[in-house]
């Protein structure tokens, strides 16, 4: 197998690209994978301040180097879950990380701001596992992000996530995650920051072969409260249809973004206020989080 | 496991009811279900000509059987692909079940109207072999029922072929085939009839049993062309989502119709043309049919 662009010895075959690449050239195809993103969906500005939330896996760590790298202004933010150990060592892969290049890394503690680490958290609401945990992620990403005067959050979801996400939707077809799934989410309320995942142009199998080329320690294990998640079972299935039909994944989710997203926004207009407790955006009184805190100060 | 309806010893589990029924009630429910069908999207009456496809096979046959006890006009129409022993056999059990019934049975042959039969025309074109055929017969469903004037025709396409299909589509985001994707098409020009398919609500399973518990003998073969067809791969992903989440394919298939398809029939609207070769119903100059015909001819 030859490198596409300069000929010498391939490391890495994509089959979907129909292409392969040596290290150097591959290392600079997930670069401008990244910057098209960007680019496309006007995620942000050199001059603008980026939180980008890192958990210590290859995803948000290889896109935190590759936007260290251009010059971009990042923070990272990590949010401990309180998941024993694997919690421990994806923190200390962060800040390995972070150190490293000189970096800025916030920490935010799921049980200072939910009351309880996930793994009670997990055991006090009847929501699946990934359920609340995701809703607590997303609630306080938003609001570090507040907090601290960034403008935008960026994300490590990568195509296969975002593959799976709106499988996941597609099955039920859940009208309002399907308006909301993007790569780039606007700021609908003074309140909400911009949500961008400047990684939804590369596999899985391409992050983890960029983080692996360019030396990044990361955490290798999954969540432990993630095995038998719906969420793995959707991926195991787009792997088998990207098996028999390499780009499987990739025409899934850029034609719903191209072809089918549309009509699903106009479906789906809701109205944002104030959450009465918290001040954070919600679409009823009180918001999501405040309730799950509210069940977890109960259970207690 | 008790008959949910009579307290009797259950034949059948419906997993994505939650119900189990003895030979009669489930034999009861199904007959419900084709009228739920036949009513909620009003097919036909009980005073129309209906024209039914029927392969042989145990969906159309079982189709068949419940609309000629429940009293509605049908006459069916047998497509003579010309695939081998496959055809004949298949041609014979719809033969047989006619003649049971004292049922009138049309049959057209693909070899006389396309020129060639099917396993020829697979090896002339450069479609997939199922889409050669697919077209076809749609084609030739279309014009014997013009010929002999139905207003409607019937398939025995039931929930896991609507699912399928419309899976495929989905990972393809093809808005005009999901815009057409629906249990009852209405007649949009002259000489196009309607479509429908009163078993929309019936998984293949159920119409397995129901074929069974009636004694009705039809071809257990599947089409040797059928082997390694995508649609097949798209049912043995939906089946696996079904054995993890009863109801699986019922809500994605349901789901779709209820809250996504009016999205794409919005986006999707065509300007429909008789073709200037046949008169039958074309988007273009020259219909798909006269095409493939043409080269089918062209390779004699």
């Amino acid at each position: 197998m030859k490198c596409r662009k300069c000929g010498g010895a391939a490391v890495l075959e994509l089959r979907r690209h129909n292409v392969a690449f040596c290290a150097p050239d591959f290392l600079e195809f997930f670069r401008k994978q990244v910057s098209e993103a960007v680019r496309r969906h006007r995620m942000f500005t050199r001059d603008e301040a980026v939180l980008l939330a890192v958990s210590g896996g290859k995803d948000s760590l290889a896109l935190w180097d590759v936007l260290i790298e251009a010059g971009y202004k990042t923070t990272g933010l990590y949010l401990d879950l309180g998941i024993y150990d694997y919690s421990k060592e994806s923190h200390a892969k962060c800040e390995a990380f972070a150190a490293d290049r000189g970096a800025a890394l916030l920490t935010v503690s799921v049980e200072q701001e939910v009351g309880a680490p996930i793994p009670e958290v997990r055991a006090v609401t009847r929501r699946p596992t990934c359920s609340a945990c995701g809703l607590s992620k997303r609630y306080l990403m938003n609001k570090a992000a507040l907090d601290h005067g960034f403008p935008v959050v960026a994300t490590g979801h990568n195509l296969d996530d975002e593959a799976a996400t709106l499988f996941g939707s597609v099955l039920h077809w859940q009208t309002e995650p399907l308006a909301r799934q993007s790569p780039a989410l606007p700021s609908t309320h003074p309140k909400l920051v911009r949500r961008v995942k400047p990684l939804y142009r590369l596999s899985e199998l391409e992050t983890a072969a960029y983080a692996f080329l360019r030396g990044i320690d990361y955490i290798v294990e999954e969540c432990p409260f993630a095995r038998g998640a719906t969420s793995l079972m959707h991926k195991e299935i787009l792997n088998r249809l990207e098996e028999a039909s390499p780009g499987a994944k990739h025409n899934f989710l850029y034609g719903f973004l191209e072809k089918a997203r549309p009509a699903f926004e106009r479906v789906a207009e809701v109205e944002l206020h104030e959450c009465a407790r918290c001040g954070q955006v919600t679409t009823g009184t009180v918001c999501a989080f405040c309730k799950l805190a509210d069940q977890v100060k109960r259970a207690r």
